[in-house]
């Protein structure tokens, strides 16, 4: 939870922020010219119109061809990285009470003494070796949607989706103010039918496996040439077998394959039926595979056990290949570093795949995340367009990685039982990658965001490129038990944690010099790059991790900086001054260096540098690779001191 | 959260219930004649029309003289009882992250080598002994009513606050469908000052310590004569105190004292500052005290430290004695017996007393869960009207003790330091009396609706009258690692938990045998009570916890009554089978005879029962005390079968 009631007491739900900058007069109706165009309102394009929501500064808008919110989607897989990512949205804990909760797996298999019948063979825990405190939850992809819609239209940039827009073409004028020309179609209302064109000075598509946006920019997917078919079903059913309320990979003796997916609510539940490899001459046939015909084949392969299906909540046949494009943006591969994108796809536009590793919602919003803050910083002028270019070159190698272990997992799901040299082969795979389908292998290589690992010696539990894995940790001022990680909010801000070396404060330390020199020096990054009158923790939230306890700990010895004013009335924020649990310690669980270090954290929670608290010059020189000085930054601060909630009750003091 | 998606694919937020009965057709202006009519929406106001509304076949309705929500209220200590009702309610987890947590009390007094400045004495532990799970919050109150609020207009009920109207007199007519006849005044609006008259079955009068209410009924508040004053502010400040973002008793040398709440937000925070016992004499001179005059005193007893206040978002001078009256209802105690009660008074209207504790809003919410379900049952013919009559037996004495209790720890914090024997005095009785602050002391005596203790040695950990305390179980069906307690929603329904014997489901056991009574025998409180045509599960909501681990119990082999049908599909309801936690097993934790019991647990939460699982009678026994048999009942089930939310992507099968 973000402070509040620092600028006057606010009444109302906390979680909803002041309205600035574009958020106060955002025009009803879709404007003809915007900073951001997001074309699409599913995973992808909501999250970043979420991020960016959080830069008021920045008009954005997201359309949808349809004329109100989903209200039921495809995708309903939730990976720990994922609810990782809802907490600093904030609604983790929300979507996780309505959510069902993947705590293990169970694998069904043909009896060896009677092939004709299934029986439970493995039964792993899911995230047995605690990669992530976050849960592995199923909820269907509309919940997820509104939540972001809430974040985004409770954020100062009031973003809402503006529906019954389709995407139709684009062009590209280089040198103009706003230089994509996007134009669009009324899908709903009493202007259906007729054309719109806004010209926008980024345009994100996020349409889709059939996107528009990305043939407009010439992206390809290439990948395989035959497809695989599924029947998959929601469906309210009365069953005898045993594990309808557990994930099950379940394998007959006649080949056939099912995998189960529970669902939120206690009842619902999912099976994707396999219908094998569908050749290009199959011509759609395999799409009039009806419900019935599902409903049969899941019979016989959950045989002896029955399946009464007494309401099919949605279904659907459908063949997916393992494509990817090789591009996220405009910029051909041969073109990159000559120019800076100005249109990008993300989600399903890049990748498709198929649903059995419950992976598309996850990386999708993952793109999404990581491409909002950047539009955000280049277009409130806190770093140059250069840095739009990372997003393609670190996101479309996680997509060929996602096609990858797809194939590979699917392959394994779709071989016969007899086809296996050791029964539990599929379970081995599956415990042995779990880290990558709950979101973590991620590893950004070095670039202008994300240092070398020189000094990655000093704190091994925080991999440069990997996102910064939360370790629980004390606030000073509160003796609150807190998780360090998920005091990050997705606020767009830069975080820098010191971690002290064994002084207590007040003492000489190698913290208190790196402290004074942040505080102090011109060439302090926190001088360098927050504009004048912003306030000095807006654009890098510095925070600082004792070793004592926080018994022990002076706070009114702490250095200054990180204790900042904050607000019309200068109060002091108490709330970056941490010390180690008793009971967890993150020096020793993240193997950092008694010496101290610091480690900086990107705003989509990657780890972005580890230095000594003595290489001044480098943190300041990793800053500088992108993020611009500020005086000569073209725009103010990030967010306007503002009153604009209603205060009530408050008295000028006599 | 309750289930489901089990009428069909709900697509929205799943908090908001179907509308049901009373709900789908509720008028929005405040009509003629009501069931229930509240009067103020303060916490026991709020709580106990949130709780009517889940029997949406009671008329509720609840005014307030305001013409909106509360915007700054004056009451924020949340003691972990009044969490724990919240998560009943749904909103624990969210109130819990937009609240200042208190982990550490600090005990400031002065320097023994010079008394003109303070230093920091003992810093006590919240809870250290793990009274509850749930934390002990500060928020304000008018946060928790707008999430009472919330849950009442997303229950069936679809009750919402009539703001505008002010409670003026009642009369009552023994014998009338609606005996009680209340007249009101609108307060806002173009009819402001205009008269009406509301007719209901029942009146709540949760109208404040000027209650018109309770005067209407003759109760009179008993009590001290001289009443303390006390300056209190929520302010915003610089301050270079240490502690001022921790909970302190402050006591200086000058004999003056301070205790320090921080607030919400990680700046506010709320100082009450002691001005002293006020005589009858007095005549409001006390109330003439400046803001400023109480931030001067502050900063004398904070000496050495300053206090430099920036902001205020709310002060106010205020007095208060101990006192309580003697009935919360309008059954004089001489005629107690001789007629149930029409008439009511909760929180503030019964009881007044010092703020020191925190305490008021806690038993105010208490008041009006102890009443709410108590009102729902007998209007919806589920009980008799006896039933009514407790409510005042159980409330009053509550508040007694809880003004003796106040009463002994304020006259504690008014001390001057020379007073105490041992300086740490105030602390020890901090410490040793925890369990009553936290709201935990509650224990109702015998009575139709608690049982006798004859076999309390089988559940040694579940006293009988106290709240059921909860303990971590493993859901069969899913794997999942639960709160047994946290499945009780307020949603008015008496749980029975049967914890088995050691066999295995599928053996004879005396559990099995107590199973196919409580399924088949006509003397069975499930058979007795459920309604024809409703829900097996809506009156008496049946669960089972085994000894084994839950990989070890065969779900197919569970008894049928453990595993209800329900809805309009007749699915398998699968969320009523447990197994002990293999680290947390409650069977030790809670001292649980490994040969089984049987606990019952009111609708508040309370427990009511401990029995042996072959004592059917006496289980039989207990619910006809204050259960109707069902079909003497003259209204009908708990709650319709209904899809009052809209469905999507339904499909029938062919």
């Amino acid at each position: 939870m973000q402070q509040f009631h620092h600028h006057g007491y606010v009444s109302g739900d906390p979680r909803v922020e002041p309205a600035a900058g574009t958020g106060l007069d955002r025009p009803a109706e879709l404007p003809e010219t915007v900073d951001v165009l997001i074309v699409g309102t599913g995973p992808a394009g909501m999250i970043a119109a979420a991020q960016l929501a959080q830069f008021p500064e920045v008009s954005t808008r997201i359309i949808e061809r349809r004329d109100s919110r989903l209200r039921i989607g495809q995708a309903d897989g939730i990976q720990a990285r994922s609810v990782e990512t809802f907490q600093a949205f904030g609604f983790a804990g929300r979507i996780t009470e309505e959510a069902y909760r993947i705590t293990e797996m169970c694998f069904w298999r043909p009896d060896p003494d009677d092939p004709s019948r299934i029986v439970r063979g493995e039964r792993p825990v899911d995230d047995p070796t605690g990669i992530s405190e976050f849960p592995h939850l199923i909820v269907n992809q509309a919940r997820v949607l509104d939540y972001f819609a809430e974040f985004a239209a409770s954020s100062p940039g009031r973003v809402r989706p503006d529906y019954g827009y389709e995407f139709r073409s684009l062009q590209i004028t280089q040198g103009a103010e706003h230089p994509v020309t996007a134009h669009l179609v009324r899908t709903a209302g009493e202007q259906a039918g007729q054309g719109r064109v806004v010209r926008a000075k980024y345009v994100l598509g996020a349409d889709g496996a059939h996107s528009r946006v990305r043939d407009a920019i010439g992206c390809v997917p290439r990948g395989d040439k035959a497809f695989h078919a599924w029947g998959v079903m929601d469906v309210l059913a009365v069953t005898d077998f045993p594990d309808i309320r557990l994930k099950c990979a379940i394998q007959s003796g006649s080949g056939g394959n099912i995998l189960l997916i529970p669902r939120e609510g206690g009842h619902l539940f999912r099976m994707y039926v396999d219908l094998g490899v569908v050749s290009p001459e199959d011509k759609g046939a395999i799409r009039r595979t009806t419900i019935d015909q599902i409903i049969a084949k899941a019979n016989a392969i959950l045989h002896p056990y029955t399946l009464d299906v007494r309401h099919v909540a949605w279904h659907s046949v459908y063949e997916v290949g393992h494509r990817v494009t090789d591009r996220f943006d405009d910029i051909p591969l041969s073109e990159v570093g000559t120019r800076t994108p100005r249109v990008f796809i993300a989600g399903d536009a890049c990748h498709t795949h198929s649903a059995k590793a419950g992976q598309g919602m996850n990386v999708s919003m993952q793109d999404g995340f990581n491409l909002g803050w950047k539009l955000g910083y280049v277009l409130s002028g806190r770093s140059p367009e250069s840095l739009l270019a990372t997003y393609s070159a670190e996101r479309q190698v996680i997509a060929q990685n996602l096609i990858d272990f797809d194939r590979e997992w699917s392959t394994l799901m779709a071989k016969r039982p007899e086809e296996f040299a050791d029964p539990a082969e599929l379970a081995d795979f599956y415990v042995r990658t779990q880290e990558f389908p709950a979101g973590f292998m991620t590893q950004y290589p070095p670039s202008m965001i994300v240092g070398e690992a020189t000094h990655q010696g000093l704190a091994t539990g925080f991999p440069i490129g990997k996102r910064f894995k939360s370790v629980p940790v004390v606030r000073v001022c509160d003796a609150n038990p807190l998780h360090l990680g998920h005091q990050h909010r997705a606020d767009g801000r830069w975080r820098v944690y010191a971690f002290a070396d064994g002084a207590a404060p007040g003492q000489p330390s190698a913290l208190a010099a790196w402290a004074e020199w942040l505080g102090g020096s011109p060439e302090s990054p926190v001088r360098a790059h927050t504009p004048a009158g912003a306030e000095r923790d807006s654009v890098l939230d510095v925070k600082v991790v004792y070793q004592q306890r926080h018994v022990d700990i002076d706070i009114t010895a702490v250095p200054e900086v990180f204790l900042p004013r904050t607000g019309p009335f200068e109060l002091i924020s108490y709330d970056k001054v941490f010390a180690a649990h008793p009971e967890e310690d993150i020096f020793d669980l993240r193997g950092i260096d008694r010496a101290g270090c610091v480690v900086v954290v990107r705003p989509d929670q990657y780890v972005a540098a580890v230095l000594p608290l003595d290489a001044t010059e480098e943190l300041a020189a990793f800053f500088r690779q992108h993020l611009l000085v500020a005086d000569r930054r073209p725009v103010g601060g990030r967010r306007p001191v503002s009153d604009g909630q209603p205060v009530t009750g408050g008295q000028p003091v006599a």
